[in-house]
């Protein structure tokens, strides 16, 4: 069963009848998942706690590969250290949880805010007990003080419903803590997602013209991207995005003055001569996911433009550089951000350097001054010192990297220089 | 400048140099944000309160008209019942909060989880001690206990971080019971996104054939709704989804026994002859969503089948019915779960029947045993009781409604009857 074609045990193994020869699947397997179980268990006696209640979804899917859509109702994974996984689901989603082998109880609720009966809530307080976690003097770990806040959900504390004398203790970073170091099959997967942000990124530079909007240029490309995904990939392929509608391998760009604004919001006007373009680009393989980010020239760069670019590609180059096993991050951002310094650009650095990549397009720990993480192999992280002249461009390159153990390695490979990123009119 | 081509002062008017003649625009405008403002203050005045923290970012956007990508760097809007309203934002933010007027004074952090300074709550405070809000004695309502879990976020609480004599006081309804009645702005922006809703599923509907997977042909007519939504929509269309690569206008459905999961993932596997289609589309206009959902089949519908789809139908039916001004959305729930038993079918109920929608996809109230809240005009719910059979397949239409006075009116309007959705191989 754990046996595949690529001679492996890190992608799943499926089996389409009895007796079927096992075919590579992208998504993680069962055994994997026991063993962050087991590696959650570790953690809890490590700090005194008989359980954990997981709230955020991510959470719940990395520990038990329940991936769910989450709306107003609420649901959680809980953990006993004896080993026991339990989830809480609402009736929605019965049928759903039977695809997750590791979960051994479940509590169903028929409706938010209660279907008729008690609140989702008064349904975690009995799962909790059935697990002998709701008694004087348990120390229950929890990752947020109670459901999270997802359209328009209204209800209890988890310290408010829970038996007298049971101790609510914050554990946020317990299972985020295991997720900044990326398995053999996540890193399979990211590096897979990596390939078809590439293809995407091509097909997009490749379709810009001027007058033609971002957003129509994006979805055009994203549905040709995807469909050759899947074709590659096969039936076996699971976009795992946690929400209706994601694009499973999409890239697009802000154009123009926009672009100075890191995060600025798409709209529908057309490319122009001149513009610049921040791209993104980037696929959801298993529910891993992988960043691809450029700054492009539309026609010829200005001196200006090219000034500010090879300070980008600079300091870009000098965050992969300084970015090694050891190291805190703190010491990481510090190095980088004396260069834009020394380049007289301080007053235009408008965010930290990079950021943990994996079920989430944004986790933790962050390259920032304020984070005191040490750098470990396997750790994988964007790297995208960025900077921002405001009515001018932003200019942004962002590679996704894993640390090995004498530096980084680039899973992004498209072309960084300018010449490569400009686009013919 | 609020006056526009409709005649209305409903949306947005936009000049695009000074002098020039204003032009229909797909946003809320500035006069309704501030009535939204006022609307709050009474609502705190009415409570006790002396001000409010926003950290969810629709609230935040409801509110101040400020849409930012919500990720590990927390963001706060702060009212005053002195009518002051401030925003806590990273260094990230600083040059994009200029566009919505009406946030007064700003405190900008450089970044998460410091920058090398000081935590982004203990910024907050000092926002909080500017607007007079952090004086012993201060009732301070708040719609989370923190910022939010979103992409490993770690911090202190708000009740942690204030002064002494302070009270935080969880206010997280007050903004969302303002949201649940519609203006006439927001019914219009809504109302369109119907339109592409529509037309989503028109041309999604054109084009499953035996074979094509569900993803792919999501992708490619979802490319081509927007593409079209944009050109008639004029440049002025944002579509302010609060997250990258949004599909402006959509439309997708899952197959086969995979139904019967009322919220079950897509996946690359191809449509096959007779399978059962649970589709949604959608579009986003301004901000703004509503839902189409329809049951399908692929060739000819099998008597099981017929029966199961005519109970659906006649359940949302009565749905639409029972939804009037005056009465409580648990009394509708009731009397629909009423029909459920009727039917024989009331352990195939996997949900209450529906919820507001509008700058979410879910919002409260809920159509639900347990939902208290009045029916009031100009409230937008989805119909949608579903029936789910396992092994079979789901069977459920969502329609976007508006409450009028004397009864329901439909906003969405395709076809609902099996002929015209049933697909011919």
């Amino acid at each position: 069963m754990a046996i595949n074609d690529r001679g492996g045990t890190v992608l799943e193994s499926l089996t389409t009848a009895a007796g079927a020869t096992p075919v590579i699947g992208w998504t993680i397997q069962q055994p994997e998942y026991d063993s962050r179980v087991a590696r959650a268990r570790a953690e809890l006696a490590r700090r005194g706690l008989d359980g954990l209640v997981l709230f955020h979804p991510i959470r719940m899917a990395y520990l038990s590969g329940f991936y769910h859509l989450s709306t107003e109702r609420p649901m959680a994974i809980v953990l006993s250290h004896h080993g026991g996984l339990g989830a809480l689901i609402p009736s929605l989603e019965q049928d759903h949880i039977r695809k997750s082998p590791g979960v051994d109880r479940v509590a169903v609720y028929p409706e938010y805010p209660t279907g008729g009966t008690k609140h989702p809530m008064a349904h975690l307080v009995d799962l909790l007990a059935e697990m002998g976690l709701n008694s004087p003097g348990t120390q229950l770990g929890a990752d947020n003080a109670g459901a999270l806040d997802v359209n328009g959900y209204l209800g209890p504390d988890l310290a408010e419903v829970v038996a007298d004398g049971v101790r609510i203790i914050r554990a946020r970073d317990l299972v985020d803590k295991l997720r900044a170091v990326k398995s053999e099959a996540e890193l399979a997967l990211i590096t897979q997602s990596c390939v078809w942000g590439n293809f995407a990124h091509r097909l997009m530079q490749q379709q810009i013209t001027i007058g033609r909007s971002p957003i129509d240029i994006s979805n055009a490309i994203s549905a040709e991207a995807s469909r050759t995904m899947i074709a590659a990939l096969g039936e076996s392929y699971q976009p795992l995005t946690l929400a209706f509608g994601g694009i499973p391998a999409s890239a697009e760009f802000n154009r123009g003055a926009n672009t100075a604004l890191p995060h600025g919001l798409a709209s529908g006007a057309g490319v122009q001569r001149g513009d610049v373009l921040v791209t993104y680009a980037g696929a959801n393989v298993g529910g891993y996911n992988s960043e691809l980010e450029r700054t492009m020239i539309v026609g010829e760069a200005s001196p200006e433009f090219a000034r500010y670019f090879d300070m980008m590609l600079y300091l870009q180059q000098s965050a992969f550089d300084a970015l090694r096993p050891g190291r805190t991050l703190a010491e990481v951002e510090t190095e980088v951000s004396a260069l834009f310094g020394e380049l007289g650009i301080s007053a235009n650095q408008r965010h930290h350097s990079g950021h943990s990549i994996g079920l989430e397009g944004h986790e933790s720990p962050f390259i920032d001054k304020g984070d005191e993480t040490v750098v470990a192999e396997n750790m994988v992280f964007t790297v995208e010192p960025g900077l921002y002249i405001p009515g001018l461009a932003g200019f942004r390159h962002s590679d996704t990297v894993v640390v090995r153990a004498n530096g980084v390695e680039r899973l992004t490979y498209y072309p960084r220089d300018l010449d490569s990123l400009s686009v013919a009119v």
